[in-house]
């Protein structure tokens, strides 16, 4: 039996472009003592990604050029030499762009058997909910009565952070980038409001826009694109307000750097309105992860948290699919299926 | 008798200059029941009031054309018609750029009988002291065995953060302005190290030397100053780093806003790095000003903590020694003595 992969073939100048990936079959090793075999039933496709792909270490080793490319899957085991995994069970964990994979079973989590489809444990109950969770609770310390600006509010952060915000008790907008994204966003996630950033025809009615969806400003931030919403939100940004920093998927491919807000002022905000500014990465925050299942399964179960998926087929749609989420094309949280 | 005055003539466009103030002379008015006048001995400049003089709002009312400038004074109680103050009682409050002043007392502090010089409550003791101990403590949250850079660290609020942090037993490297600065930061006020920004060549050698004198990276970075000294230590800051952001007195005029580091590269640090930036203020922090002065004033009594005043005799040398402090003239806290 074969492995299908995708490899990193080179490094992007920029935008990255399907020839930056390769598809190669290898031959399934044979199981050892202790190992198991996985077939790859769901591929989860996320921004992150992109920063693997540059030379440059960030908080994470970037992937080598040749080395198969990462991401976080859902799996069955098909074959077994390890005591604690059953042939027929489902698992989560960082396989890679893959149809198959061998593992020795220490960094799997099983996936318990639920009526919720088992691909939420790469979205709404997985990494992404995690993000939205620890962004919203731990790094902004959201508080019932303030106001929330959540930008890629569609997304698969975005949409969790904005209907947990309005459980507890939080004003709370989104920013995303068509009509139909900003429909959902308020008639099915129950936001207060969404602003169409592509029907926007300067930073100057972008400003004004926010401010009348916020008319006691904003109390919290929730960063994922960076770009022209920063500039937007900024000056409505309360006293004492923060900005959870989690993505800037805007800049991810060095396209806009041009039009970025002068930095002098991002800092004297910083100082006359006492901001308070923070990055955060989920994978620092695992211990957490329990407490935040725990929290959101029953939510998802009962139907009161919504969420959405934008499914591909076939792992030969990887690269495709990912240079599509880069550019805001997913409509829902991003997923490969394979066969 | 008469009260002279320094008022706000017009407001600055760039760089103040001494033609933005106007020195006035008006009559004194008859003392009401309840109130006090009061001469002032010392008058506290600091760069904040740099800020009051622009139209815009920031965090206070900036000051009005024809205004008395805002300021901190020690005074002496000359007359009183309060209860509560008797003539010869020592008391510092805003009483403005002014020779005598009426007050009803409600917004002033005595000054308690010690050996301790009265205008250290302009400084050490007072708002500047308070600043440091706050951004240190409450702020960037030191812990023993990090590493701190403090910029203008020879001025009233710098000269207090490394000399508290090294009690704290962390590693403290100061950035100053000039080589004999530099030697008192490090000969009198005990810091690791201290780099004297005058003498670089270039942003890159600036970094280069950051990242020799701070071996093991840069946990919190005390920001007084702005400009290159941040473009400096940004690259140096470790995983979880904080930067308390308290001043950029470089930029408060407009100067080398050009030069400032592109916006995006600072932002994926804040992601890459999780760094936490917060602005503050000290005037949002009033209630911890007694817990303070217990800690620090037994120190400055003891000769432990030390500290550096440059004083100027006059009050009609405020606006050229307030232009001075701008451009980091100063070497030590500055002080107005009136006669």
């Amino acid at each position: 039996m074969n492995i299908d992969r995708v490899v990193l073939a080179e490094r992007p100048k920029g935008e990255p472009t399907k020839e930056n990936f390769r598809f190669e079959k290898v031959e399934t090793p044979k199981l050892q003592k202790g190992e198991l075999l996985l077939k790859v039933k769901w591929l989860s496709l996320d921004p992150y990604m992109r920063g693997r792909m540059d030379g440059s270490k960030s908080y994470a080793e970037p992937v080598s050029i040749g080395e198969t490319m990462q991401g976080e899957c859902v799996a069955e085991v098909i074959d077994s030499q390890n005591n604690g995994f059953k042939v027929g069970e489902l698992v989560s964990g960082q396989l890679g762009w893959v149809s198959h994979a061998i593992s020795n079973g220490k960094q799997l989590r099983k996936i318990p058997k639920s009526n919720i489809p088992e691909q939420t444990s790469l979205g709404v109950l997985g990494m992404p909910g995690h993000t939205a969770w620890v962004g919203l609770n731990k790094i902004a310390k959201a508080s019932p009565g303030e106001t929330i600006v959540v930008s890629a509010a569609s997304g698969a952060v975005g949409s969790l952070v904005g209907q947990l915000a309005k459980k507890k008790g939080l004003r709370v907008i989104g920013v995303a980038g068509s009509k139909i994204k900003c429909s959902y966003v308020t008639e099915e996630l129950g936001y207060d409001g969404c602003i169409n950033h592509q029907s926007v025809a300067s930073v100057g009615e972008f400003k004004e826009l926010v401010a009348r969806y916020c008319p006691k400003g904003i109390d919290i931030y929730f960063e994922n694109v960076a770009g022209i919403t920063l500039d937007a939100v900024l000056p409505n940004m309360n006293e004492f307000g923060r900005i959870a920093v989690c993505g800037m998927i805007s800049w991810y491919s060095g396209k806009g750097l041009q039009e970025a807000m002068a930095f002098p002022k991002f800092w004297r905000t910083v100082l006359v309105k006492r901001l308070r500014v923070n990055g955060f990465i989920i994978f620092d925050h695992k211990g957490s992860f329990p407490e935040f299942r725990k929290e959101v399964s029953p939510l998802i179960q009962s139907g009161e948290i919504k969420y959405k998926e934008d499914i591909r087929d076939g792992l030969e749609r990887a690269p495709e699919s990912f240079l599509e989420l880069l550019n805001g094309g997913n409509f829902g949280k991003m997923l490969i299926r394979l066969k």
